[in-house]
This record gives C-alpha cells, sequence and structure tokens, in this order.
C-alpha cells in the first residue's frame, strides 16, 4: 500500500483475475482475487486486488471477469516452418503400405524437404501461418522455430527468415534454431562427415552472421548424426557465442544428454532412452530437459522417459509441441499438456510449468520470461477456467479469452 | 446436363468444392471440382461443377474457394450436459490420491450428480454451452446428448430438457438418450433392481410421454447394471416404441452387444471386450458398432475393440467423442478421429465415414444424414484442407471454414 498522495502510473492494469505465477518451482503460485500492472512491457506490480497502492492509476484498465491470468506460453521446440502435407503418408500407412515403399517413393522426411525447397518465402510464410495461428489463439506468445527441412544453404536461409518474419508479422517472440543437422540431404548421401563439414565451416557461421540463428540444434541418433558429428558442429557454436540444443535419447540411448550439457546446453529434448548419467549431467549444467508427448503419442511409443528420476534431480522438466509434419502434426499446446499428464503421468502443475517457466528456461529467456514477477516481460493468457488444472484436463477446448504480448491485449481469436 | 429452356430453380448452390459424399460403404466417394444444390433444406443436385443443369439458378451462390465439403459431423455418443468440473480429481489423482480417497470424500460420478442436480435449466444450458460450441466449431450438425447423470426424476427430466433446448437454441440437431441405467443413485443404494423398477415402471414411461426421449440407453457392466436390468428395461423401452442402444464390453464380456442387437437394438458401444458371438449378432441385427477413442485414451486401456473382425462381418464402424467428465472430457470430433487412427488404426476414411455415414445409422437417421446424396438434409461442413484425410491427420487444427444446417450457411467460429 502506497502513501504518497499520488500513487504509482502504469500503461495498462488487469483487476479481477487470478493469477499463476509460477514464481516458485513448486505449485502454481495462484494469487485469487488479484491485480496485475504493466509499465513500458514489464510486470510492475501484482498483487490481491485489495493491496494496490493508493492512488495508483493505468491508462487502460481490464475487467479480467473472474479470469484466469498465467504467464504467455512458450513452445520451445516446434518445426512448424513447412511447406507441403504428408496427410497421405499417414493415409497409406493406415491402409497397410509399406514404410519401404512409401520410402521408395520419395515419402518421409525427404517429401517435406522436396516442398520446403520448392516453396518461396511467401509460400512458406503462408503455409506455416496457419499452424502458427492455432498456436496463437491457445495463448501462446513465444516460439521456437527450427529449420532443417531445407538442408541446403539457401532453403536454411529460407526457413529462419520466414520464422524471423512470423516474429515480425504475427503477435508472438520467435527464437530461431539452426537444424542443418536434422537428415543428410541427398546430395550429401554417404558422405554425412562432408555435410557436417559444410554445416559447420560455411553455413553456419554464414547464417549466424546474418543474424538468422538464436540457437544451434541437432539430431544425435543412429539414423541421423553421431556424437563426435555433434560435437563438432557445437563447437562452432560455441565459438560464435551461441547456444545449444539437442534432440538426444530418442530412440536409443547415444550419451546426448551429457554431450549436450558438456557445452553447457540449453536443452535435451526427448529423453526417451535417457541414461542417469545423462541426469546427473543435467543437473550439473542446468540443462533442461523437453518432453514432446506428441510424438511419443503419435509414433506409439512405449519407452516412456525417466519422469521420476529428473523430478528426483531436480531438473527442470519443459514440455512443447515438436510440430512438424512426420512425427507430430500438433499444434496444441493444452492438447500436449493433456498427453503429458495422461501418457506420461506428469501433474498438471508440472505441464503449465512444462509450457512457461521451464520452457523460458529451454530458451535461454528464463530472467525475462515465464513467470509473473515484477520486472519480467509482460506476456500473459487469459483462461476462462474454474482453476489451472483445467488447462490440461480438458481435450479440444480452448479457453483462452485474451493474449497480451508485452502489455499489449489481443483476442486470441 | 438439362434440356429444358429454364433449368431448375434451387435456394442455395455451393460451387468450386470438392466432395466427399460417403455415398458408399468404401471410400470417400470423392467429386472434385463440384458444386451442390439445396431446395427445401435438402441436397437437390451433386456433381461435377461442369455438369450442373443449363439454366439452372439459386438464390444464395456461395463459391467454395476449392474447399472439400462433408456432411456435417455426426457425434452419436456424448454425455455433455452436466454442471461441475472434475478437473480436481484428475489432478489428485496425478498427485497419487488413491481412487479410495477421493471416492470417499464424494468424488467420481456421484460428484458430477451432485453438481447436475444442484444446477437450475439455465445453469445447465450455460455449462454445456461452452462444450457445445466447441463441437459446432468443428462442422458438428447432429449431436446425441444422454442423460444419466441426474438419477432422479426430475433431474434426469432436466437433463434432457436442456439437451432439447440445446436443439432450439443452438444450430444442431439434438438426439436425446435417457441413461437412468447409468449408475445407482445413493438413494437406491444396495436396491438396483428396485431402482430398475422406477425407471421402467415411472420414469422412462413419464418422459417418454412428455417427448423428452428419443432412445434408451444403459450401461451393463459389472459395477452398474446387470444384462437382466438391462433386458427389463428395453422391454419397456420396446413396448414404448423407442428404439435401443447400449454401453456394452468397455471393461468386461456381459454379452451386452448380443443383448442389444436381440432387441434390434442402434447401436453398441465401446466394445474392448466385444466376442465374436456378439459381432454376428450385431451383424445379423444391422447394430452399430460405436468405438470410443477418447474414453480408451483417458482410462489409458491397452485392450483394443476387435476392429479387423468388426471389419471382415461388415460391421459398420461408427465414431464419438463420448463427451463426458469423468472418463473423456473430450469435445473435438477431429481429435476423437486422430485418435481412432492413431491408437485403433482405424483409416482416415473409416474414422470419417465413422462421424457421417454410420454415425447417421447409429442414429437411426441413416435414411436422411450422414452422406452427401440427392434427397438428404443439407447439412454439410466446409474444410480448408488438401484432402480428406488430413481431417484425422493433423491434432488441434480446426480447418473448418463453415458449417450449413439444412441448408442454411453459418460461420463455424
Ligand atoms: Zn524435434
Ligand atoms: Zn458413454
Amino acid at each position: 500500500m502506497s502513501i504518497s498522495s499520488s500513487g504509482p502510473r502504469w500503461d495498462a492494469l488487469w483487476r479481477n483475475v487470478h493469477l499463476a505465477t509460477l514464481a516458485e518451482h513448486d505449485g502454481y503460485g495462484e494469487i485469487r482475487a488479484a491485480a496485475i500492472a504493466v509499465k513500458d512491457g514489464r510486470i510492475a506490480w501484482l498483487g490481491e486486488e485489495t493491496d494496490l497502492p493508493a492512488g495508483a492509476s493505468a491508462d487502460v484498465e481490464h475487467d479480467g471477469g473472474g479470469a484466469w491470468l498465467t504467464p504467455g506460453l512458450i513452445d520451445c521446440h516446434s518445426h512448424i516452418v513447412y511447406a507441403g502435407n504428408r496427410s497421405d503418408e499417414f493415409e497409406d500407412r493406415l491402409n497397410g503400405v509399406p514404410y519401404e515403399a512409401i520410402a521408395q517413393r520419395g515419402g518421409g522426411i525427404l517429401s517435406t524437404v522436396r516442398a520446403t525447397r520448392a516453396a518461396d518465402e511467401e509460400q512458406l510464410f503462408a503455409a506455416s501461418r496457419t499452424r502458427v495461428d492455432a498456436m496463437l489463439a491457445e495463448g501462446v506468445t513465444t516460439l521456437e522455430i527450427k529449420s532443417g527441412y531445407g538442408l541446403t544453404l539457401d532453403s536454411e536461409r529460407r526457413m529462419l527468415t520466414v520464422a524471423r518474419n512470423i516474429g515480425e508479422r504475427l503477435p508472438v517472440r520467435v527464437r530461431t534454431s539452426f537444424l542443418g543437422a536434422h537428415a543428410l540431404p541427398p546430395e550429401f548421401a554417404g558422405r554425412a562427415d562432408d555435410y557436417v563439414t559444410a554445416l559447420a565451416d560455411h553455413w553456419l557461421p554464414t547464417l549466424a552472421a546474418e543474424g538468422l540463428v538464436d540457437a544451434v540444434d541437432a539430431f544425435c541418433e543412429k539414423i541421423a548424426f553421431s556424437p563426435a558429428q555433434t560435437s563438432r558442429l557445437f563447437d562452432v557454436a560455441h565459438q560464435l557465442g551461441l547456444p545449444v540444443k539437442l534432440h538426444a535419447e530418442q530412440l536409443s540411448d547415444q550419451g546426448g544428454a551429457a554431450l549436450v550439457a558438456g557445452f553447457k546446453g540449453l536443452s535435451a529434448d526427448h529423453l526417451e532412452y535417457l541414461s542417469d548419467s545423462g541426469i546427473a549431467a543435467m543437473r550439473e549444467a542446468g540443462t533442461v530437459a523437453v518432453l514432446l508427448p506428441g510424438a511419443f503419442y503419435f509414433l506409439r511409443e512405449t519407452k516412456l522417459p525417466p519422469i521420476a528420476q529428473l523430478r528426483d534431480a531436480g531438473v527442470p522438466i519443459a514440455l512443447a509441441t515438436d510440430s512438424n509434419p512426420g512425427t507430430s502434426p500438433l499444434t496444441s499446446p493444452l492438447l500436449t499438456m493433456n498427453m503429458a499428464c495422461t501418457l506420461f503421468r506428469l501433474t498438471p502443475q508440472e505441464a503449465l510449468a512444462g509450457f512457461t517457466r521451464h520452457a523460458a528456461t529451454a530458451l535461454g529467456l528464463g530472467g525475462e520470461l515465464g513467470t509473473l514477477e515484477v520486472g519480467k516481460i509482460a506476456d500473459f493468457a487469459l483462461w476462462d477456467i474454474d482453476r489451472p488444472a483445467d488447462l490440461a484436463y480438458t481435450m479440444g477446448l480452448n479457453p483462452c479469452r485474451q493474449v497480451v504480448n508485452a502489455g499489449i491485449a489481443r483476442a486470441p481469436h
């Protein structure tokens, strides 16, 4: 309570809301019958509405109508920029066409690569926008977007440029990851080391110099790139001052989690086959575990990531959609939360923290985003729900009533 | 092609669409570059646009913009009318609270019964409307709604009345099912036979006479009602001229499918434990198999319904959301299709037929709805998709651009 005769002046104030601040490692950080104020795009004050400082005023006052207000959702792992459509493969497989036949006629990831290479910037933006809009309608305010379907310097650049465009033209903060080491392009068949050399010596430094790369990612797996190849790429990322992250232990234990932790990596993602030593290395390095239940569901996996061990070790667990055409054609963070609870037995609180607090850390933005705390960027989502657990409980319902980007309110649809 | 100098006059015409008619048992019934015409709320003409009769005209012409036009979706099994919210239980269970402790403090279905009994008609309508709106936004034009959370004569009447109100106040065709035999109400604890007597001799005839009942349903299971009790109720339904359907073989084989088939029932629903003799009886009687993958997913079941045997027998397979607060808090037919493909290995074509052609048959409306054929009611959904398989392939995307109820177009949102 302020005792000054003229109280604080804010740009915007939300009254009549319940807050889930996520400000502590455990719990929702609930503040009921609350208010939250914004100045210069950042949170200036929050608390119970009855504790509003005397004489406080705001240029814009919003009546939250009893909604729950959470940090804006953060999807920290997506491949949402691509062209083409693989529902035909999905259908073929369900009609019993063998995987080999689909691959032989050019299906699989290379069909997405072909379509993405063929699309110009506007086409790629338009194809991706439908999917991004679905995310924004569900309260997403920050979105990580990977390259990795171009696999030439020019088309990787185009993917990253479109990702940047999404951040400029749509109300969402975009973080890019260079994922040239996603799959071996046909031009380099049988020459994986040569491809990694091109990535490390030429493509990555070039694209980084153009300001298109916020982080460097790779797919470390028997069917993709080896730990040694991954390390070569990460060494260059390190020299360029770029943080790293890794698709690790999805299909087998390659020691990828320990590898990325050794580079003080932001996150290790997937992790179904994560070992105890991988967990220890992640804890030591502060590397976030990013779980992707959409891919687990869509691929009908049965091997669960070691949730209990991650919890016990205190490794932060983030969630993401992994939105991609091959293994997770998923554009719903809320459904991802439900899958995390239903399939991985996360609690609804862990699921929400996984799309806010810990997702921010997984992008290196933990100091700026992911919780409701004074000084952080005012990215919010407002929800017509009875309690935070509703977000993970329902399937197919979108209770998002408003989204706020750095203090600026928009309707979600 | 008409040879009359003045061609047919229609109320409305959609041009520039691709049709998935679902007019045959197999296949989408695709007609590309098509048009479809409506007169007096029914389909008057359909075919390739180049075959439009000479001189044809319509009061309203819609440019479909290359969208796919399918029959409106039909959800043939829902418990969507209820009050209360069980996300607290969902959360408690994930936090390790034992089921017994939740039951002891009044959780489970009886918490929904308490909340539903306490809600008046407007409260019940408002609580249900949010969920129904989500369905309508995804192209649902016909919705089955069950009672069964009141379990007193008055509150069962209120549920059915609200279901009727939904059909009158919202752009959706509603079919009601009386499900008094859903669970034993506390007033009848230890007296299940007495409860069935009340249902059969008093409640059902009363509500049927009030015009509130389109079909009679029951939950035939060890934890619910026995085959003998189900039969007593179905005998009365038969005398009243009402069709029957049954929650059958969800948790064990009770012979429920054969029982409901013996009454020439519309459908047997769930069916994870369905036997060969049950399948034979259903085929004989023309009883539809209604699969509910949302409950299978949410309950983490592992026993699959006998899909291949149902296919081989030619038993029509419908899909439904089973929308309910305890075992399937699901309001997305599209996600249900994805679950049917991902978890049950249905094809996308079977999934779409399951929400159109076969769902209509499951409601006894196969002659009027469920396919695009001249003479049928003009309930359509228009979709911004590349091909019909997209509907089952994506997760969390709603490509519905327009819904048409008996020839009247509305925006889906
Ligand atoms: Zn990925
Ligand atoms: Zn049911």
